[in-house]
C-alpha cells in the first residue's frame, strides 16, 4: 500500500487524480491538502470538501497557501476559462460544504504525517509547490523521512503551456518549485513532456461514467468545461495532467525517466522555466553543481496509463 | 551560387568550415570578418589571416568586436583547454601574418557587402553574434537585404555546452544573440540539438587529409588537440559545429526544421539559453508575441552531412 497525501488545487483534472487515488486498491489516501492556483484557497479548499463529501473520502481536508512563497509576486488571473469560476467546470458548486477542515494549516499536517510514518508516505503534489516548499522549509527533517514526492509539474524538452518556456503550476509559485526540487528529498517530475501525450477521449470518459456510477457520472460532468476548452489544443477529449502523477505512483513501469539535479527559473522572460542537468554530462561550475539528483520524466506509455486511469475510476466502491 | 561572408572565431571546427566554404563550388566567400569567442579577437583575427595565406582563399578579413554587446558583461576566460592556446589546436601559428586586414571594421563591412547585392549575401555566423547584432543595429535596413543568416549556436530541445541551459556561442554574448534572433532578417539557427549529433570520426578525417593535399592536412594537424578534448564527450572524433551551419546553405534539404519566434535568456542561472515559441502554439501574451518567426534545426541527416563535408574538404584546389 502506498501511503499518498494529494496536495492539490482542485480544479478539473485534479478532481479525477483524486477519484483515482480515492479508488486505486493499492492507495491509501491519508490526507489532502489544498492550494491555490486553479483557482483561489477559498474555492479550492471548499472543492476539496466538496469532493470529499460527494465521494465519501475519509481522508481529512488542510487548508493550504492562499499565495506564492515569495509573497511580492503580483497575482496572477485565476484560470477560469479552464477550469471554470467555480474551479470545477461551472457545475455549480454549493457556497458551504458541511464538513469539518482539519485544524492544521496544510504545510503541518504534511509534516506530522511524515512524522507518524517514517520512510512511509508519498507526496503527490499537482498544483503550486507552495505548500511542500513551507513544509520543508519549516521542518527540513521531513525531505529524509518522506517517501518521495511525485509532482506534476515542468517542461523540459518541450514548450511551455502558460508561456513558451513554463507550465502553469510551476511558473505559478517558481520560488516554491525551485526550493522542492533543490531538497534532498526524492523527486520525481510527471511533466507536459508526457502529460500533454495523454488525452483521454470523450468517449473513454463516457464509458467510465456508465461503468463507474455516481462518483464516475459528477466527474463527467465536471470535466465537460475543461474538455471543451481543449478543443483549441487537442483532437478530441482532456489531457488529464495530474491524473498522470497519481498512475506514476502505482505505476512507475510505464514511464521511462532521466536523472539530474533540476532548477527553476525566477525571474525574467522564461520565469518558472523548469530545467534539468542530466547526470552524465559534463559542464564547467553551474548552478546545479552538488544539488540532489531528480527524476524527470521523459516517456510514457500513454495507452497503458490511460487504461489505467479508466479502470481504476471506473471501479463501484 | 551562395554569397557568403564568414563571421568567425578560429577556433578548430572554425577553420574546417572556413576551408568548406572556401572549396565548396556553389559558394562564393565574399568576406571573412573575425570575431571574440573560441580566443580573444587579436588571436581569431591573425588566425583568420594564417587560415587565409595558407589555403590562399581571396575573401578579404575584417577585424570584428572583442567583447560583448553589452560592455559591463564579466569577461569569461577564453576555451583554451579546447582550441589550444594558439586557437588552433596549438600548430604554433606565427605571431604575425603578413597579409593586410580589410581597413573596416567587420560590422561595416557586412553592411557594404550586403548592400552592394541586394538579396545575395547570406551570413553565415559561428562564434558569437557580436558582429551580427552591432551591423544591424547601425544599419537596420540590412535585415531586409540580406539573403538569409545562418547562425551556428544555441540548445533548444537538448542541454546546453557550457551550462545545462546554455550553448557556448550564445552564451558569450546572450544580449547581441536576442539582437540577431529577433531582428527581421531570415534567421536559421543550426544548435547542438543537430550538430552534436554529428561527429567526423578520426578515419574520416585521415581519409581527408590523404585526399585533400595540404590544405587538409593542415586542418588535421589543427583539429588533433580539439579531438582530444573530445574525448570525454564522444566515442571518436570531432563534432563539426561550424561545418554543419555551412552545409546548410548548400544542402537545407538534410535538415528538418521549426519555425517559431526565439528569444535569448539574459542574466540569471540559464543566461543565454535560447527559447523558441513553436508556430501554431497558443499561450497566453509573453516576451515572444510579435517577433519574427525563424527556423531552429531539430532535425539532420548526420551522415549525409559528414559525407558532404568530407567530399568538399576533400577537393583539391
Amino acid at each position: 500500500m502506498h501511503k499518498v497525501i494529494f496536495d492539490t488545487d482542485p480544479g478539473v483534472d485534479d478532481a479525477m487524480a483524486l477519484l483515482f487515488l480515492h479508488r486505486h486498491p493499492d492507495i491509501d489516501l491519508v490526507g489532502i491538502t489544498s492550494v491555490f492556483g486553479n483557482a483561489s484557497i477559498e474555492t479550492t479548499t471548499r472543492n476539496a470538501l466538496f469532493l470529499k463529501q460527494a465521494w465519501g473520502i475519509a481522508a481529512p481536508v488542510a487548508r493550504g497557501l492562499g499565495e506564492t512563497f515569495d509573497p511580492s509576486r503580483p497575482h496572477i488571473d485565476w484560470p477560469t476559462g479552464i477550469h471554470g469560476h467555480d474551479g470545477l467546470g461551472n457545475i455549480d458548486v454549493p457556497d458551504e460544504i458541511d464538513l469539518p477542515l482539519d485544524p492544521r494549516p496544510a504545510h503541518q499536517l504534511i509534516i506530522d504525517t511524515v512524522r507518524a510514518s517514517p520512510g512511509e508516505v508519498t507526496l503527490v503534489a499537482v498544483g503550486r509547490m507552495s505548500n511542500l516548499a513551507r513544509a520543508v522549509r519549516n521542518d527540513p527533517d521531513i525531505a529524509l523521512l518522506v517517501k518521495g514526492v511525485v509532482i506534476m509539474g515542468g517542461a523540459f524538452d518541450v514548450p511551455g503551456n502558460i508561456t513558451p518556456a513554463a507550465e502553469a503550476n510551476i511558473h505559478g509559485d517558481p520560488e516554491a518549485a525551485d526550493v522542492v526540487m533543490t531538497a534532498p528529498w526524492p523527486v520525481t517530475v510527471i511533466g507536459l513532456d508526457v502529460t500533454s501525450q495523454t488525452v483521454m477521449t470523450r468517449a473513454m470518459l463516457a464509458d467510465i461514467a456508465e461503468r463507474g456510477g455516481t462518483a464516475a457520472r459528477l466527474l463527467a460532468d465536471i470535466s465537460r468545461f475543461y474538455i471543451s476548452f481543449y478543443e483549441q489544443h487537442v483532437d478530441d477529449g482532456m489531457v488529464v495532467h495530474d491524473s498522470c502523477a497519481c498512475a506514476y505512483v502505482v505505476a512507475p513501469e510505464l514511464f521511462r525517466t532521466r536523472s539530474g539535479a533540476i532548477r527553476v527559473l525566477c525571474g525574467g522572460i522564461a520565469d518558472g522555466q523548469t530545467i534539468q542537468k542530466p547526470d552524465g554530462r559534463l559542464f564547467p561550475p553551474n548552478a546545479w553543481d552538488g544539488l540532489p539528483s531528480q527524476r524527470v520524466c521523459i516517456g510514457i506509455d500513454a495507452g497503458a496509463v490511460l487504461k489505467l486511469i479508466g479502470d481504476t475510476l471506473a471501479k463501484v466502491d
